[in-house]
């Protein structure tokens, strides 16, 4: 929601041909924008043969009821008639919520290509007994552990990207049925995130941490959202360093 | 925020090129688009000289100060930075709400162009003692009267477009301190914004008014709003004829 | 709502018997408590024959439509059955906000004694034309001009406690169809309640003030809300200075 | 918040009563009316001794900091000094919504019996690493599996009223780590709440069903909340048992 729909385009090009080498799935988020501009990014997606898309409600026409989040989705879906879609679920971002159980049950029906939604395990604890084989929750917080233990395997945290052995860690240890080391191994995520989160805006925190944890140039983080200061950054560096993560690059 | 960067492109061009020959000023609306979009549109609105722009917060990223919000306006006015910038404060579709008073003196300390926001009376009111010879409240809805009687003759109310003739009445009433008149034609605006927006979401009651009012024919409403069905129509005709509006549409 | 039910009994005695020679109406807010003390209020209210109860809507099993709001000042009402009964609307306090016009004609067909709404001049525009006789919109602030430029003489604004003259004066300003004296003095009016509302949350700056301008003690703000530190007191003398208010209490 | 002060005191007394037999604890929740009561209610819980006290925060004159709630809790506390304390975190009905992770530090350093909060998973996740031994998160839902399964043992959800033996299965799946059994119960659990939940408010609902379920007379809701009619309880005895649920009262 930083860039332009040309960026969005280039920035979905250059990840599908990043991942493919590797079998990466890539699902693009088309929402967030104008209709006009969604319904374009959607064409492009399918004509990239992205392996899906998810969209965001319309932000300023906020949908109230769970008819026009479908009538949404179905549009954006006709313009990537053979990707599957995903609804991103973000009340406290976007300011539209409605009933998850509602809203799943009219999307399955009315829309073919309706695979799930991204939301957090609230709402997947709601829609779990309505969910056909082929459809999924995507988690879209790091409570990677309850969430694994109640089926959830899927999850879209920004987090991973940082600590992805962690993430992954904590799937295996529930795979394994090691429901405390699980648990144990979730904690450090939840203090990590914390300590993350503690220095001011997400964005530009994860855009920090990268640059310290990976040591790879993560560049300005795009208005209207503020990159962090020198005292910012230190702070959070020597936060990394207290919670024992391994830093690339300490200038 | 229902047309592409393109569309708002080519309608300002139409808007400023109707408008030239009657002298009458265009300002136009740039946000509620992602940053590089409304960038593109205040440099658009820049080349062709428009008298004005007027943008609303981040949609996405929500301002929570300020400051926030101030930035916002900075990196906006520097890309039309001739023009006369106005903030569209509206908490109730934006869901960006800060004090307007302490917005009003950041603003007009440290934007050279910052000549004033579309807000409510109530708005007004607080900000009418800082503000300059040079900067105005636009008032943003149908309250026509009382923001006259107080001293802002300027508003941006749709409804302007159905019943020009009564918004100038009831300012030419307070210019002629007849303050009976302009309270009266005030309760007739009401009643009829009242029938208006009972029928149901308020873009798609204005074009099909329009229609019945003068005739012209006005299109389809953009998704994601709705049109209005046949019984829709139908009553808020009856509601027209009911209130003696005079109608040149009536099929 | 930061008293017992025995003390809103005995402050209402107090009310009554202060007012009763001067021929001044006292209206009973009995809302704002659970629903047991709010009957056993407005009873009271009844048995001293109150010249009217207001009534907030419950605050923790929110009302969510016109018809539960509806029902709830029935009840009210039955429990003083021959006062008038006003609404509380207040959305930034109660988050309970529904449509003011379907609310006011439903009250008014259900409930004999329904006489209007304590709420802003938003509010009165949008129901004016609804009005009975005997029914008023109490202005909920400090807006008295534009509201008696535009028929609504009543107001009920705290500050009219410590500026009694300047709201009486705006009054009669309009009275005389002095429009610009009435908005002159409203400018300084807004001014004043800017000056107040900068330094901190409204009762404690309104109590502070209180005792600055007439040398009557205030006693403490009630819990949960805190009264002004000393340096707080101190700034909000300088402004009243500032802005030529005369205190009779400048320790 | 539907009962006076008198009869919360009784009603507490009469939970006493019966719980002591058994050894069931009782904590009672003080909050959700004007001050002085909950300072009285407090003071009443102290008096017998119950196991514990709760609190929602102040409804009309809502804390916005951290600061705020804590300094309340700290009122509330004094009233009941011997008493464990657990704050009630519910914004969705409060419409108060801090950082818990502050409010839990700051809480946990200020008020030495501060023990807790009853709160979602979410909420207990992140502050989990800062609970001592004397502390704990009660889970508000019925979202029992996988708050279990964190560690997080401690719950109060209506729900159990209704179905003790599957809650309590839930626990002792996790405790015999049978998360496939836990993961199939709570899903049973979940599709009995959202059939519950589907005919309407949920107060109204669970008394139905717990006639329906228990066979012992709940009597009416209190107001302001209704009652469900007949066809709500026909509709709400079909659904249960659709769902397989053994009915004691099916008329």
């Amino acid at each position: 929601m930083s860039l332009s729909v040309q960026e969005r385009k280039s920035l979905l090009e250059a990840w599908i041909a990043a991942a493919r080498p590797f079998g990466a799935k890539v699902i693009a988020q088309v929402g967030g924008a104008p209709l006009p501009d969604v319904l374009e990014l959607a064409t492009h997606a399918e004509k990239l043969k992205a392996d899906g898309i998810m969209t965001l409600p319309e932000l300023y026409y906020k949908p109230r009821t769970v008819d026009q989040i479908v009538c949404y989705l179905q549009q954006v879906s006709e313009a990537a008639p053979t990707l599957p879609i995903i609804y991103y679920h973000f009340p406290m971002m976007t300011g539209v919520d409605v009933s998850m159980n509602k809203l799943f049950q009219e999307a399955s029906t009315r829309i073919p290509n309706f695979k799930g939604v991204k939301a957090d395990l609230g709402v997947a604890m709601e829609v779990a007994y309505l969910l056909r084989e082929d459809q999924k929750i995507f988690i879209a917080n790091h409570h990677i552990a309850p969430s694994v233990l109640m089926g959830h395997d899927t999850s879209i945290a920004t987090v991973t990207n940082l600590f992805p052995d962690l993430v992954h860690n904590i799937t295996s240890a529930v795979k394994n049925d090691d429901v405390i080391k699980a648990r144990t191994l979730q904690k450090r995520l939840n203090e990590l995130v914390n300590g993350l989160a503690a220095e001011g805006d997400f964005v530009p925190a994860m855009k920090t941490a990268m640059e310290l944890v990976t040591g790879i140039r993560m560049g300005q983080t795009r208005p209207p959202l503020v990159s962090f200061n020198y005292e910012q950054r230190s702070r959070l560096k020597d936060t990394l360093i207290r919670l024992d993560v391994k830093l690339q690059n300490t200038d």
